[in-house]
């Protein structure tokens, strides 16, 4: 799936970098896992819960790029059992400037479509021997994946009885609901701000709205991608920032670099493991690691 | 550089897995540096100096296998001025199983000599610009590297008058001397047991030495990559941690592991910013980096 990605991204123009996996501040957005400080000479550091500011600083050199980027986020011990989480994990994490929104989630659908018909025709009897019936991808190689917005999906949900929170990201119940129901992967846009990190766009046209989007897998394996227009105005990120009750000053060296300027752009980040589950097929996420960790559960 | 990294070595039927950033247990046998520990849930994991363990873990999937691993080595302050140490970097991490040390150093020679000679074929601009005299690669590109022992080594800085100890690793400024000496890329072989991790086979034919290798650039660059046949005895394995003072306890999962059995294995590491410094011929390996965390050096 890698070397798949990898062939998709390389023939649109993207350039591969490798991540950091400490620094002094990551992404605060990743929805209650708590991150890692380390003791880097004395001073506090942070293991990455996403590359997503140094995807950022990253368009200083290339307009297009990537990471298979590993992240660490010390998941809630009711994760263990979503069959979706791990605490340490690999992102593909692309990121383009200028792009809109619209122009990323194509590239991820591209990508993901690659990606899924390079193993389809290249590994049929690691499938057959894994029991995935390959019949499942006809939607998704076949036409346009599909698309809601949170609004949407937070009324679906509600409708059908589930106490969806409409200023939330869809809870983990509602997001299989959702993604049972589904036959081709689909995108949920405009979270409502809030819900995500001071880095996705609000958009100027519907203020407390967001130029983000999720990627969900059908059959009910859920979450595949995030991704959003980035907000790169130096005024607009420090407030984003103090809405979200942060200390600006925790984000020196980025901040510093906004100000200096950077380009509008847009991303997404997709994971691995995940990926490589609905692809596969496995009932557990943690089944598409060499080395799982499982939230809570620690080795000898 | 990592595109003909990855083209030779899956050509030579290399299967690239993602490293584990975090684990119970990590290499041990990094000279000096400091281990860095982090909260897992209540217990205490480390970042990866190595990926050395996990290596030898892959090879019960396939028989060749290599990693891009990024590891963390809170290197000590005085090597902030050797202009070859970072606390944070990437290694090209190979191992294969059945191997010889002599297969697998025949196989870093032909991987070096593949991504130089890809560099200087398809980035000559780069080069130009970034000061670069190719002629420089000639001899690498034309004969095989040099080789000699530790102790053809450790005798030749002793007759220049440099105090360098037989029982150890060739320290900084002997390998700058043996390097800034050669015209060309040479390993040195045979370094004494106690000098390298309990990983290093210990020679049966010459007790005392281990059957691995550095492997050296020239012009003063120095170290580029370490590699070895690798121990894989479960008694001769506990032996060895408890003679590096080691507690054999703390190595749980990978104790484990070789008590069931793993194949006989050599494989090596190549320090992807080094091998980026020596290439593009800079004047220190931060210049390698993206986002170089230099020794000691914290940002805001």
């Amino acid at each position: 799936m890698l070397v798949a990605a990898r062939e998709f991204l390389d023939g649109e123009g993207f350039t591969e970098l490798v991540a950091p996996v400490i620094g002094p501040v990551t992404d605060p957005g990743a929805r209650g896992a708590k991150q890692v400080d380390v003791d880097y000479y004395g001073h506090r550091y942070k293991l990455m819960t996403s590359a997503i500011l140094y995807k950022q600083a990253a368009l200083a050199a290339f307009d297009r790029i990537f990471y298979i980027a590993p992240n660490v986020r010390l998941e809630p011990l009711e994760t263990a059992s979503t069959n979706r989480h791990l605490a340490e994990f690999h992102q593909i994490d692309v990121e383009m400037a200028g792009a809109s929104r619209e122009a990323i989630m194509q590239l991820a659908e591209r990508l993901v479509g690659h990606v899924v018909r390079q193993v389809v025709a290249q590994l049929p009897g690691e499938l057959a021997s894994l029991g995935r019936d390959t019949s499942m991808f006809a939607e998704l190689l076949s036409q346009p994946f599909g698309q809601r917005s949170h609004a949407d999906a937070v009324a679906d949900l509600r409708g059908q009885g589930h106490d969806q929170s409409p200023d939330a990201e869809i809870d983990w119940a509602g997001e299989a609901m959702l993604s049972r129901k589904a036959s081709r992967p689909f995108f949920v846009t405009d979270y409502p701000k809030g819900s995500r990190g001071f880095y996705d766009r609000e958009s100027r046209e519907r203020p407390g709205f967001l130029r983000n989007f999720d990627l969900i897998a059908p059959e009910g394996y859920g979450e595949l991608s995030s991704g959003s227009e980035r907000e790169h105005d130096y005024a607009t990120i420090v407030a984003r920032i103090r809405e979200t009750g942060e200390n600006p000053a925790k984000y020196g060296w980025y901040l510093q670099m906004v100000r200096e300027g950077i380009p509008d752009s847009a991303g997404f980040g997709i994971g691995l493991e995940r990926f490589t589950r609905y692809v596969a097929g496995l009932d557990s996420v943690w089944q598409a690691s060499a080395y799982p960790k499982v939230p809570g559960v620690a080795l000898p």
